[in-house]
């Protein structure tokens, strides 16, 4: 385990090609033309890299917990299509949104078969302890709706509280984070001890990606975040930094000019005032604390284990997160 | 096995109690209630049903192919919610439809929850063949979302061959009922020609099934059949009725009176002219040999298995195909 360092573009790309595997049919094309593009529009591939990393802090050979990691990044993309159709966002990586490039039915559809087919690889995992790996994947895909129906619940809402959004996106976001990392260590049959720990380390991880997300929408350069920037605010979302900013008189002001029928140079102009209001009132630097906080108790869980190439990279990965952009 | 008949109503409400163990919970409100709204609607719990008899075919206590057998139905529900969004049905089992009922985005994402809970269901089943159970439930999830994709592709196609209809209902219905006798046989241990056979079984009960359903839309009882009648019609479904239909100029005629702008009582009409026109081309006939071929050969099918109450079930339970009204 202490030989060379871990190629992640390698690891990508045998991601890549197990996944290319399930989708690779010709027809029906309104089915599987959807699922290639999707996978073909760019993605970081960050949570079945985490998986395979999280195989490679016990056992050298990662390959074996591709079908896990693999599962895990479909499951992770049905979830995009799927909630950008309820989000009604035109725009991810840069590229036009299933239902949009499509229309809804073939989002749904295509969606589902993402569903089914992560399930497909992850039943191609050859390990004895295949009833905790689907049950953990079960578990965390029901968290994963909860979380989406709570956060559409939230925007006909009008106060909601910091404890109850973060209950939403430790299961909208966080939850898959965390069994990307319990697969990866279950499969290589480490204690039950180190696979709490490095689910730990995925719910810490997750939170703070999700929190950086919700500033990133405001504060975000759209080419390098691949998303339609404000979106949250027009659609009247819900995140870390629109309940912070509602406490406060300028901010509740503020958000009241973004509006869906409102036009775009609007918008931009709305979204500079905004900006200099999170970081005149301060909310920015509370923010970034929160994460920052996270990301700390993220590095701590990863101390609990032995030195490895495999950590050494979760640790890069992790303070990378400090100055993410996208 | 040779003790007392098996009572159906008996399992059904067992299978019901596992369902009900996986809605049970309040909140989020958007994600459970629709749920548990889908599931109070009646329901004939079939494949579900299916998958404990074909269990009880070597196995006397079915309970222990209960996780399987709710997966299943859980599974096919997850099916009818989503395909309802895409066909634009109003009505199922008599009452709306969950994307009229509430919303299409909460219909989307309470059948996701559907498909997350069958398998959570399915993890729990306790057996040695969980590998097997897994792969073969989802290749036939895949089957059933290529069948709809393929379903609804047709819907813009001039003309489709009857092989591809067959090829297509395959998929989309026969598949599960095909996987419902799988898991059950499988789950009893018994040998691999016998899981071939309830899976033939299985694939001919479920053609038999599609092409009745096919039918009974337009020949059916807008009450006892729970759907809009003509619903295939309007929506320009190719089905085994339209298609062949469509062969004779007097059908094709018929068929062009049915469109989504007309009012209801031009529909009803028209459904009664074509009715007569099914009959007189003995189109009618023609369909119903076809699916009393498919039922012989499942009948055939059993006839491979030891006597058994389960199989006696199963047998009674294709009969009854045969004078199906809903």
């Amino acid at each position: 385990m202490e030989t060379a360092k871990i190629n992640i573009e390698k690891i990508i790309r045998d991601i890549q090609k197990t996944i290319d595997g399930y989708i690779s049919k010709p027809n029906p094309k309104t089915l599987y033309d959807p699922a290639r593009y999707l996978f073909t529009g760019g993605g970081k591939r960050l949570r079945a890299v985490m998986t395979l990393l999280a195989y490679a802090l016990h056992k050298p050979d990662y390959r074996k917990a591709l079908p896990a990691a693999a599962a895990v990044e479909i499951l992770h993309n049905f979830s995009l299509v799927h909630d950008d159709i309820m989000d009604n966002d035109d725009l991810r990586r840069g590229r036009p949104t299933l239902h949009k490039r499509w229309d809804v039915n073939v989002a749904i559809l295509s969606g589902d078969l993402l569903a089914a087919i992560a399930y497909k690889s992850l039943s191609a995992c050859d390990t004895p302890k295949l009833q905790e790996i689907v049950e953990i994947f079960s578990e965390g895909f029901i968290e994963l709706c909860e979380g989406q129906a709570l956060d559409k619940e939230f925007e006909s809402q009008k106060k909601i509280s910091l404890k109850a959004y973060l209950d939403m996106i430790r299961k909208k976001t966080a939850a898959l984070f965390r069994v990307s990392m319990h697969l990866g260590v279950a499969l290589s049959g480490a204690r039950a001890a180190f696979v709490r720990m490095a689910s730990d380390y995925g719910r810490h991880f997750g939170t703070a990606f999700q929190i950086q997300d919700d500033l990133l929408d405001v504060t975000g350069d759209e080419k390098t975040f691949g998303k339609d920037i404000g979106s949250d605010l027009i659609e009247k979302k819900k995140t870390y930094v629109t309940i912070l900013a509602d406490q406060h008189p300028d901010g509740r002001r503020l958000l009241e000019k973004f509006h869906p029928d409102n036009p775009k140079n609007v918008h931009l102009e709305a979204l500079k005032t905004f900006n200099e209001f999170l970081t005149a009132s301060r909310i920015r630097h509370q923010i970034e604390s929160v994460v920052d906080r996270h990301l700390r108790d993220a590095m701590q869980c990863l101390a609990a284990f032995p030195d490895s190439p495999a950590r050494r990279q979760l640790v890069e990965l992790t303070i990378r997160m400090w100055k993410r952009q996208y």
